[in-house]
């Protein structure tokens, strides 16, 4: 039988049922390349709908199918961009990066560039990692709050064993904290690890598990979820707005009062009011956790180019943008990002275009010492991020101000 | 002058930076496609990074370089992958779906496609719209709160005017109700508007600016900013948490006793007690906007997939999953998604991969009625994240189960 | 048998447990300040604690007893002190008045009355009531989120019909709207009533009441509860604090300059920076539903005072104060108020000291028309707060300008 | 001159304007009870209100004065009511005790009061205080984020030195740990302190203004304001709802199944089922930081009737209510309140029906070792919170269950 042939069956089966999608690599000797390309022709022929650019690819599929996805058919092809150079000094990275954005909105990158041009002008982005350490919060059952009390306690006494149980998982992993916290018989523990150049939610979940075996069996509690969402991964909360979790990152700059002029056509004062109005009073009204302009933005079309995790841009997107006019005349602009979660090993980040936007900005693989390249990362991510916030903001000044002069001079 | 000495001319002086990346199309007569691959070797000259990657792509430069992207340079490639088909009964969506899934995060497939049997041998997932706006949210300054107080007022009284105003800057749009929000000498306007079958803040935007022009003279206000932060657009908020933005969407299931044994190897009570303590307790003492598992991972995977704005993940991560045991023994479990922001026209949704898997879906396009594709869209999405939460939350109820046994019979 | 001895008795078996605490009335022939007597007397006897000021009070004991509270042993005595008088301009207050204010904390009523002083010397407080409705939230069970759909179709349809089943309950309350929240097959409707000059929730909950048996029956709901905590009653909560419970409040004066430095000790600058910094900064990284001072302690002690609902303190302590220089170089100062409940009628205005209290303001019982008394008292309430605010940042703004001039010079 | 006829001029020179409120004393030769007097017969001359209630008082006025109001007038009498015995089991509280409630809300001592018989009749409430501490949390303006970033290092490293600086203040206060938050070049410090039996904000305030003038000059940061509303002190916050603020205490009881049936006249399950539906997915909507039924009334009452701080009523407002049906078919039922501040010494704790009420629980004063009696005090509110939950839920849970037979019946 030709190859063609048994392919052509292959999809027949597929298309019918006989084979299910994730059963396709069983009948080509594990080949996902090709397994790929038998589901799309079936999943082709059973919809009608030609998918010859999700079947256009170069990325690894026996790589991506091992780490990074199920039922691959292909690809989704994002149009990647570069803005920058964007200058950065932090205790990490020094120096000059081009920022690659991933995005199909239009104008993202335009602005984020401009916001760099003003930055450069301006000496630079200051960028600072404040805290550092991916949270783990699974729940467990006491019998009591009494018996929940009991356990806190324990735990708090012995900590020393269970960080060598968590340490023992990983060589990378250090356990920082355990934070509980007791609703009724509820026990919630929040796990807080270092995790070296991993965004390291795998390991935190690895050594999170060890510890609650030994937990589980010591104290005699329920083990209900591993997430008992006090992580909190993925969801807006208080928790990683105010505690952080992944990175807690600061990047600053003092754009000069003729920067502002010139580059974003706009004055210190009309940008520190509308950051204010909006960025303040507004969101303090929305009951937000984003006191910014458009944080997700830029974390989002980063995520997506350096393969990160693109659900970690809802944790992304919390935070403040400060923006305040100076004693002379200059404008102080900072934003800060509690929970900013990146890693430049694991995840997406082998994968083939992913692998390039790291090394653009020269932070692809593990750093030395370990932990300094996530670090590195970090400190142009929130400088990449200040770039978009000083645009926006820039733009919507200029608006301001223009909208004042015409009704003046009306 | 050979073409590829020009090419090479150019390139060099991108990289000596006397053309500016955004400025390649004047050199290549406007052609995005070459100036793509031109910036590309100019960063690969500057970094001494290969992209060939990233410059592997099938999607029309210069479609994208209109509409989505600036300073391209090629495309980052994420695996796409295929869960389902999945039973969906809407008000738009009737039938079986694929779910196109593009993400970096191994298992997520593969976890949406249990879901999506379990529900299957359920009867399969309905889904409602239960709201449909998008809004945008502009802050005006005042002379005083006594005069936001008239202001409001007068807004109040001439919606009608304002409405026409709105609605003559599209065919697609209707202006649907405007909420005031006064603080101070602040006032905040929440334009609330139907945009079809495109998610829709372009439309909103450029609606708002004309009533805006209108107000600013009729009532002698401060323009601020067209967004003040009450949109809410891509931060976390209870605004949009609890009065929606875009669709708010239920999606709902009744899975029976033996499905959930067979499919998911656990019981509805251990499911129940799983979503119970962690997306409600945990989530509640997170103070989080989000009392579920991890919708944001689902939304994120299909936003990327088709062409959606990836940023919105952060809207899309709010929302609440109940687990509830019935009384026959059953498991009643629905999906809360109160603002989902999704187009089938617009936005990336015409990009060659993009499309494709719109397509697959039978959602590219616009509707016949307006709005009639993009509200079966947000059906189906609701419904994948169902099969999201379901999955997962079967694992953690299988987990538990599995420990209390292991406790038990130590 | 004499009056002693027969109340010796009755004491003697309290003390023993033979008449429970509610019994008592039933031996004194439904005398409650003798009944008030002699459970105070067998609780001196169990605990051997003297209640000689718990026994002292001039309030009506069968008139509270009826209304206010159950098994009362006597009164708690706060000190009142009074701060003001205070201008309020607004559309239903326009005076001058003096603010009583029952409390513990020391410094309080001097604070306020510092407050009233750089108010009423820069031309007095501007009040503005900008919305007004009592809520009430109950929550009902579906048969599904499908069911739940179709019910508040249902009652968007019959909005006239409810309307009256709820007018027809009191002829001083209007329903407003209904606003339905759905999650999974959980109902939740969020009924908005006006109820004249009472604060109103008694009324809410009896009209609220009176729709739920007709819903229950036509739409074959499941009653679960009459609040469903969507109300929001006496719990933090952005619902209140973005859309209002009771009335939404705004107060607002323009600090002269001269008045902030000779009064306050400061200067319009120092006071905006403390504002912006404490009140926005702040309250925004402290995920705060309070972007103020100290509401609370104003609120907490006028509605000790004039019988209002005490754990409403919660909800008066959500909102927003604004501080700003003015073009002039004078300090725009207002404070927002989303969630003020306060009544003129019922409750506790009609005891002794309370009547007192709301009668020095002018405010006491109905107004005429219906609820222009509460909207009075709303206003004064509002300016109070704002004296409070002023004066508690101003103090802040000195010791900020202090602390410079220290620096500066040492 | 006459007494009489003195006073009577003291009194017309108030009226006037020619003494002002504040400046009585100055005539009386300091006593503040004839002060009082004279100010509350100026007022009624104003205002033409007589107000024997408010001028009938035993308290201390004199003492009053000094530590708790100025401008008095008199007091507020508020109802005191007594519900209980309730059986309360804790690390310090081990008995039977009456809970002493000043509220003018009808119902709420009679429905504490079912609480307590169903919680005394199940074995008695177990309470436990999890963490105590006061938070002060002052903002201050570093020259940029790095300078913050520099402080906060220093202060980490410096630990020690703060502590005594801090402790050498008073000899009960501690002080625990500081938790640096920076947001741009704002640097918050969240300073917390165990604070014995006092409440014990003043003891938190005056030491941390001594921390703060070390630091500011060591580090030359700019002081703007000793509270930057990270403390969080009377305004709703996750800040405090998450992190504690005060005691965080948990009060718990399974209630046995016949004392539901026969004293609250409902199931484990239907009082199961209100809690969940209403505070878990209402609050959840709602976007509350209260996942309770009425906390906020409890607490209200019993810090009135001790002499708590009022305005406090806002953090005890903040918790969450579980209620779990069993395997035996009981019902567990708990309150868990984050931010419970409560004293034993100072504040309005020694006035005189303040006092007398404390002592009606035994929890009068400072305890042996110091900090036991406000803990005391803290495990028996926490358990007159959870009669007050039991009752109000249980009361809905019968309704409920009425509601359903009336359905299934007709």
């Amino acid at each position: 039988m030709s190859v063609e042939v048994r392919d052509e069956e292959i999809v027949e089966k597929i298309v019918k049922g006989e084979i299910k999608l994730y059963e396709v690599e069983d009948y080509t000797g594990g080949d996902s390349f090709k397994a790929t390309e038998l589901r799309r022709r079936a999943i082709e022929r059973i919809t009608g709908v030609r998918l010859e650019n999700i079947g256009n690819f170069s990325i690894d599929a026996n790589r991506a199918m091992k780490a990074n996805i199920e039922n691959m058919i292909g690809v989704a092809q994002l149009p990647l961009g570069i803005a920058g150079p964007l200058q950065v000094k932090g205790e990490f990275a020094d120096g000059s990066y081009f920022i690659p954005l991933a995005t199909t909105e239009g104008a993202l990158v335009a602005s984020v560039n401009r916001g760099c041009t003003a930055i450069n002008r301006s000496g630079g982005a200051r960028s600072f990692v404040l805290r550092d350490g991916m949270a783990r919060g699974p729940v467990l059952k006491a019998k009591s709050a009494e018996h929940a009390v009991r356990a806190a306690r324990f735990i708090e006494e012995n900590f020393e064993k269970l960080k060598k149980i968590a340490e023992d998982t990983d060589p990378f992993i250090t356990l920082q904290r355990i934070e509980p916290y007791i609703v009724g018989r509820n026990l919630f523990l929040r796990f807080v690890y270092g995790t070296g150049d991993a965004m390291g939610m795998n390991m935190a979940t690895f050594a999170t598990d060890e510890i609650l075996k030994f937990l589980e069996q010591e104290l005699d509690l329920e083990h209900i979820a591993l997430s008992g969402n006090l992580c909190v991964d993925k969801k807006p909360s208080a928790m990683n707005f105010l505690r952080g979790r992944g990175k807690t990152v600061v990047s600053e700059v003092v754009l000069k009062r003729e920067v502002v002029k010139e580059v974003l056509k706009t004055t210190p004062e009309a940008m520190a009011e509308v950051c204010y109005r909006k960025c303040f009073v507004g969101s303090a009204q929305a009951a937000a956790y984003g006191f910014n302009a458009h944080f997700a933005n830029i974390i989002a079309a980063i995520f997506i180019a350096t393969g990160q995790d693109e659900a970690h841009v809802v944790e992304g997107s919390h935070g403040i943008t400060t923006a305040e006019v100076t004693e002379d005349g200059d404008l102080y602009f900072a934003v800060t990002l509690p929970s900013l979660q990146v890693g430049t090993v694991g995840g997406g980040t082998a994968l083939g275009t992913q692998k390039e936007a790291l090394s653009i900005m020269g932070v692809y693989g593990p750093g030395n010492p370990p932990g300094s390249n996530a670090k590195k990362f970090a400190e142009i991510v929130a400088a990449a991020v200040l770039a978009g916030e000083v645009s926006l903001i820039g733009a919507l000044g200029a608006r301001h101000l223009a909208e004042a002069h015409m009704r003046l001079n009306r």
